[in-house]
């Protein structure tokens, strides 16, 4: 995938950076992971810092110090998921800000001129993300608004947004090269619950609007295992080939590697940092508890043969040590760690596909994991 | 001064480590602050993670992956201003610990030994550190046990250790050089409390006992500015030209500077780092709160000219947002800053001392920094 901030090889995970920071990293430590594009969130990054910050800053890649592709969620899970006293309206959401209670009212337009404020790479349109279990009923009346927004949201992105022409996005100072014009790109979000047709309809109707690639959304939220993948490849095998196919907030790494087989070239997901901060890191063996008392003499790395910083200089006892004395680098560690797991992991997938040999190596990996 | 981990050039600065990790920093972090050597805790380390898990892992530099010399403090004043239900018995301390309550008894000899354990390069004898103020009769009173413990350090420390005589240091993987065979130095420790003349009837009989290096402790323990100077001068001229003082704990820039012109060569502070994680940053203009509102839109570095990672990298307003949204990578860009100034300040006074200017080094630095 060609972005204006260079070309992204596919299947590719983004670390999530929901408040324009991949947390507990620095921008040097997620290029270390060799991630190859982040992810940012609006609606976090509309309420905290704000546009005025943003704007001034010279745009999201410079504010956080980080040069390749950023793409930016439209927040609109976060408004059904977060935010209080949330009205939807036929014009846009009303909606009361999580932190503070503060009142704001946005539309799908609103949402795009953020995101190119922000100068976002790839922008997603605001879209009603529901849980499971849902009503048909519900589901069909969210479909016409995802679709009516998602019409609106292309077409505002086609218009000249001609307050921002003379906006330029230079890379932060640590980054080398001349300025960038922002030309991002604008995903469709399919949605559709649990119903086949719904998710066909939603599939037919927002390929025909014609984005530059599309996200699986309302998936992993709730709903049982075999749901998940039984939803995910009928969508995407749906999905238009030339196109980017995105599975949004998925998962461990098992659900990755099946979605890959399914047909799926993008992720995001917290679970590396969120459990890392925990002290669950991921390595070719499985899972591990990093806490638990058997690894209090274990002065073997997190994974025997990776290469992060967090293997080749720390050992379990000492990282074990640092959670239970509450000590701030042990969560950075295992978060440096988990990311450039999956990273990894998908980027050798990645090879695997390019010769021909993924589904051989799938199944090594499972066998190690499981075991 | 010599260590077995290398020389180290004085006036020096120590960041302190007290449980084995700078804290919010990575030994990678601590390295390019170009500090030269750092401080731990014995008493923190002998509580967690304990005697067994520091011998199993080949001492205190490979369990925490730091290859440069590390000075232990005893754990004297955390004994004293941490633990619980202390009693001072003429044979040692018998405390609780202030995290589980488990109850111990340790002596000068075996804080000795724990230190050997840890492979400490400067090691610290146990004493008897008293807050400001205290009445004449109990500094006398105490002086005697810390003295008495001071030559039992000390005859522990010269007699072979043979439980021990096998044990090698190796530095950890990330760190060249072959295995290093423990020699380490003891340091004598002066009390007295702000009694003058009670200081230096402590240096005349710690001084007869003929330390590898002398430390001015019960300084900075809650007495007026005036006599932190009176006493660290009064002591530190009383104390024998060859050997390395140290000022323990202190302080803030300007603490420093003084006590480098009343002839102090070593110090170690948690100023730097507790502080940068309340956001608070030291520069060459004076302090900076970066939570506060004026550094929403300022898009300068920390310190301008500063050459850390924090500084040429992100900008106040950047991180003033990580503050803001309690995001952790604040804390280490600041702590990395404030340590980095630190190392910077006292290196920069030692250039001055060498080449004779250190007077007006410290004058144009405090009209910078009070402006």
């Amino acid at each position: 995938m060609e972005t204006t901030r260079g070309k992204v090889l596919t299947p590719c995970f983004m670390p999530v950076g929901t408040q324009a920071t991949i947390k507990t990293l620095s921008s040097e430590d997620v290029k270390f992971c060799r991630a190859q594009m982040i992810m940012a969130n609006a609606y976090h990054l509309y309420l905290r810092p704000g546009e005025e910050v943003i704007k001034k800053a010279g745009g999201l890649h410079r504010f956080m110090s980080w040069g390749g592709p950023i793409m930016t969620d439209s927040g609109g899970y976060q408004i059904f998921s977060l935010a209080l006293l949330r009205k939807v309206k036929k014009e846009g959401v009303e909606f009361k800000s999580h932190i503070d209670g503060s009142k704001h009212f946005i539309t799908p337009e609103k949402v795009v001129e953020f995101q190119r404020f922000l100068g976002s790479d790839i922008m997603m349109p605001l879209d009603e993300c529901l849980r499971y279990p849902v009503s048909r009923n519900n589901v069909e009346e969210s479909l016409k608004t995802t679709l009516d927004w998602a019409t609106r949201s292309k077409n505002r992105f086609k218009r000249p947004l001609t307050d921002l022409a003379g906006v330029f996005y230079t890379p932060a100072r640590s980054v080398s090269g001349p300025g960038i014009r922002q030309r991002s790109m604008l995903f469709g979000i399919i949605q559709g619950s649990t119903y086949l047709d719904l998710r066909k309809r939603s599939v037919e109707e927002t390929v025909a609007l014609d984005f530059d690639g599309y996200a699986i959304g309302g998936v992993a939220v709730g709903e049982p295992s075999e749901l998940i993948h039984e939803v995910t490849e009928y969508t995407a095998d749906l999905l238009p080939e030339g196109k980017v196919r995105y599975l949004m907030g998925v998962g461990t790494p098992l659900d990755m590697l099946d979605a890959i087989s399914e047909g799926v070239d993008l992720f995001d997901c917290v679970v590396p940092t969120r459990n890392g901060r925990n002290g669950q890191a991921f390595t070719r063996q499985g899972e591990l508890q990093l806490r638990n008392a058997p690894y209090k003499e274990d002065f073997a790395p997190i994974d025997e043969g990776c290469e992060c910083y967090a293997c080749k200089n720390y050992t379990r006892a000492y990282i074990r040590h640092l959670f239970n004395t509450d000590e701030i680098l042990g969560l950075r560690l295992v978060s440096l760690h988990n990311i450039y797991f999956y990273v990894k992991l998908i980027s050798a997938s990645r090879e695997a596909i390019v010769e021909n040999r993924f589904s051989g190596f799938k199944k090594e990996f499972l066998r190690k994991y499981k075991k």
